[in-house]
């Protein structure tokens, strides 16, 4: 297995997609597709699609107050919960037209500006950015990011200033989650609802995952899970996660049930991490791009900062394939801190890679670890999809395999079950360190993280059956992976999109650098949200913190009928906006 | 009903127990007591037990050795594990010994001290003192309280200086509680181990909860439940929360349950509220005795401070019964912060009071919020121990019935499952805020702080179970927590100890001041170290942030047999205590 195969290799060739027009956009919402066919000639466009809205918006103010009048001569007859709860759904109705507006006048407001002002990000999982710049007021009393006025104009009396900022990175960064959220696409009950292909969650074997956790072994309770137990976690959890991992990551030694620590995800365990293994203010290194909740989870308690060493697409210098990291960008980034003033702790790495879906090989995990270890630096290894290895070309390598690890007191590792088991509804995450006062700190977290101990229970039972999960589970999840993957690369290869996928997560890490003109994260912004406008969510690559503009994350561990609709409308929304943008440029130059 | 039986009236007179030597301690563990009888005579009687510990370690550590040789030839027939295991139970029992040891040590030299320094506080939950102010040297840079050279000898150079607070902070706080949790009591299998009279939880119901959670219909799970919900909770568990707390609270409209927050537990709501109503360094008024979590909660992520109400058993001026709370007692406080420049933003009531155990009445309650609405305050209250109101006497009143709130805006109100169900491992606490912009939020806490959905889905069918509610477990629960407290007032009244209990909650507040000489917070942490000593876990007072020494809590919601041995236990050391001081006196005085 040669390294450059398993760390990241770019497929398929340079899209040349001018003259691409997909045909089979029958996913598309309909009454959008109208709109955006109508704006087409126009140049401002935008502000037309604004109008329409607001004209909308007028309608369902209008239907409202309506309703309202009627629902006073009605509600004696139908109950007040009914009515409250159809008033509800016009509230949202609104809130939602009123949050596409605030968007829209927002990308053309940057437009204009020529980009002088950073750009929030609404990804739908987290905003890096605009929740980081949000955050950080709290110390600095910088003026805080706000999407406008008629945001400002819902601002509160009643929150503290760092409870407005919360409220306004809330709604920066979960807007369409929430939107997606309570308007779910379905195949005959909501046609033109959302579909996600943003929030990382496998949900292609949730059938065979429902149906062994409704087996009869897995309803017992004793009356020991009512009451509070070890902050760490339960012991017979622990017992067997320790010896769970000892098997799937191959570690050489039995690993030790005391090392292992369980909080209700890991996002909670890396802030947490972060926490006892840093002081507000100090900072940790990660290669770029990265899981975008990483940056806010360090951030929001722990005040820590991710210094990010950034990877190219470009394969430059002594690299071999694109997105290398390499000691030698470590050690630049670590200087370039240090510089600043910086204090570095740490070193965060994600493998199998989010959203690159590379493995490190064990040679360069080695490298890595012996840099760490000349700089004193912790590593924090996320694993969370050790399990999800679909291709068999690809070979993960746990860093808790390796025999001889230089510096194992400062070696952690996290693993969340919400991937590989597809089951993020348990919310539990797994931290295992050989450092046992990492252990014995991170058990105050337990009080504030904990994970209810029915799920701890059935978690327990689950893997305890080796039999399930290697003859039924792991083949077919791996299977399904192997072919929802192909199906998304069949249409990203027929569209000449390039895109990166080396057999492993749930994810594909795609270059629309063609669809951009000019290649700015503003217009990447803005490609975004017309995705968003089609009811489909992806992810920017400025969400993961990418140096350049054009790249995008798309979930493909959906099942099938509504993957299908989302490659629909994705290759819908690119043709339109493709067709746009040349026309466009066809009257600048006069064409 | 007069207010002043419903609100934290004392009981039985003035202890009187010089000759109180009850017969009946033969819960007490045999060892300790045997060492407890040898000292008796002695004023070094402390370093005695210290020299005998050390011996007593000495051998342990030896055995540790031996084990070790003997070990090495067994490994290869028993396996790894096992080994692993019984040298993890020895280290155990030598890590218990060297807390004792440094316990009696910090207590020698406090006394030696005559109190110059702060007494950190071993509670089991939660040490207010010694973890606020562990800390607080986050941001101050003051040094930090530690346990000693042995404790410092134990530092870390892996973990950050925040993190040696954090380690040393769940090493003051939560030692007994982790002792406990190895170590716990059982009729035949380990007699000597240690009754829990501490951690607030209701053991009375196990048996009625575990039954009706393993009824047929508890476990059903459609594949949503797997998967990433509302940040706020299930829709499906807030729409029951808002019709329950609408019920049981008697409001007087239907609640909103777009208004309802569901996170891992009441202190996790706490926190996050302290986050989105305060800023760094702002402060919340609380009337102490307090719930011991609080001034934790608000402190280690929002970094908020509780500014007590200090209140006092004695009745003066225009109070009606002890620790009453007046308008005039929170103008006081108010006025005394603003002086020091504190920023108050809030207050917070728990009701029924814990550990008082008193309820407001609704003429009190009016008065407090009327008060915060002159002063522009948030009210948080704490309906925690709602349904645990078990004498027909004691009316209590939420403040979700009153019809005419002087700014409902401003008041949010916390309940956790964890206490009226006694389901402490389900790990689930709730907001009802009549405020929009604090319910949307708290939505971000979800994600660090949320529930698992599996028991947000046994708690929903649970909830909507009146018929069970109603005619079997709150019928049940109430007699036997009324049996429970009868059985501890009985012994209470016969030692002719003081106490406070109204008729609600899962504790008794009591009057210890006649076991102590002098009257000092040093000596009552000697007191609870004794009961420590002997395996028994009750809270000081000073974890709850009296203002005056003596007092402790113990909880009575502990089944039959464990609340029996508990209370021997408990007399036992009363009466070895009270007699050791009598010696002491006799010896300086020369008699």
């Amino acid at each position: 297995m040669s390294e450059s195969r398993n760390e990241g290799s770019s497929q398929a060739a340079k899209a040349d997609s001018n003259t691409q027009t997909p045909s089979n956009w029958k996913g598309a919402h309909p009454k959008l597709r109208d709109q955006l066919k109508k704006k087409k000639k126009s140049s401002k466009k935008v502000f037309k699609i604004l109008q329409e809205k607001m004209l909308k918006l007028q309608h369902v103010v209008t239907d409202q107050f309506l309703q309202w009048t009627n629902q006073q001569m009605q509600c004696l007859s139908l109950g007040d919960q009914q009515c409250t709860r159809a008033s509800r759904n016009q509230e949202k109705k609104m809130g939602h037209l009123l949050s596409q507006i605030v968007n829209l006048v927002w990308s053309n407001t940057v437009r204009k500006l020529k980009f002088q002002v950073p750009l929030p990000c609404s990804d739908s999982r987290c905003a890096i950015k605009a929740g980081h710049q949000a955050l950080s007021s709290w110390q600095t009393g910088q003026p805080r990011p706000r999407l406008g006025d008629l945001e400002a104009a819902f601002a509160s009396c009643t929150l503290s200033k760092r409870g407005t900022d919360i409220y306004e990175f809330y709604h920066l960064s979960f807007q369409s989650y929430d939107a997606y959220q309570t308007d779910k696409y379905h195949k005959d009950e909501n046609p033109l609802g959302y579909i996600n292909l943003s929030t990382i969650e496998n949900k292609l074997c949730l059938d065979l995952v429902t149906a062994r956790l409704t087996q009869s072994d897995m309803n017992c309770l004793d009356e020991a899970q009512l009451q509070y137990s070890d902050w760490k976690g339960q012991p017979f959890l622990r017992e067997e996660l320790a010896s769970f991992l000892t098997h799937y990551c191959k570690a050489p030694t039995p690993l030790d049930p005391e090392n292992v620590v369980v909080l209700n995800n890991c996002s909670s365990i890396f802030s947490s991490l972060a926490m006892v293994l840093c002081d507000p203010g100090d900072a940790l290194l990660i290669p770029t791009p990265c899981y975008s909740s990483f940056p806010f989870s360090s951030y929001f308690y722990s005040k820590v900062e991710l210094v990010p060493v950034y990877l190219e697409s470009q394969v430059t210098g002594t690299d071999s394939y694109s997105f290398q990291l390499t000691v030698d960008k470590l050690k630049l980034a670590l200087t370039q801190a240090k510089k600043e003033a910086k204090n570095v702790k740490g070193i965060v790495l994600i493998n199998p890679q989010n959203p690159l879906s590379g493995v490190y090989t064990q040679l360069s995990l080695q490298k890595y670890l012996v840099f760490a270890k000349k700089h004193k630096l912790h590593v924090i290894v996320d694993e969370n999809y050790m399990l999800s290895v679909f291709e068999p070309s690809a070979t993960f390598q746990s860093v808790l395999s390796i025999k001889d690890l230089p510096d194992p007191n400062m070696i952690h590792i996290i693993w969340d079950t919400s991937k590989d088991f597809g089951i993020s509804g348990f919310r539990l995450g797994v931290l295992y360190t050989h450092n046992k006062e990492v252990a014995s700190a991170m058990k105050v977290f337990g009080y504030y993280h904990g994970v209810s101990d029915i799920a701890q229970y059935k978690l327990w039972r689950l893997l305890q059956d080796k039999e399930w999960i290697n003859k039924v589970y792991l083949p077919k999840n791996h299977s399904r992976l192997r072919k929802a993957y192909s199906y998304v690369m069949k249409i990203l290869e027929d569209l000449k999109i390039p895109f990166c996928n080396c057999g492993s997560g749930l994810f594909v890490w795609i270059n629309l650098k063609a669809y951009l003109s000019p290649c700015t994260f503003e217009q990447e912004q803005i490609l975004y949200q017309r995705f968003q406008d089609n009811k489909l969510l992806i992810s920017s690559g400025q969400s993961y913190k990418c140096i350049e503009p054009g790249w995008f994350c798309l979930v493909f561990a959906e099942n099938h009928l509504q993957l299908q609709v989302g490659m629909d409308r994705f290759c819908h929304v690119l043709a339109e906006h493709k067709q746009g943008i040349t026309e466009e440029q066809e009257q600048t130059t006069g064409t």
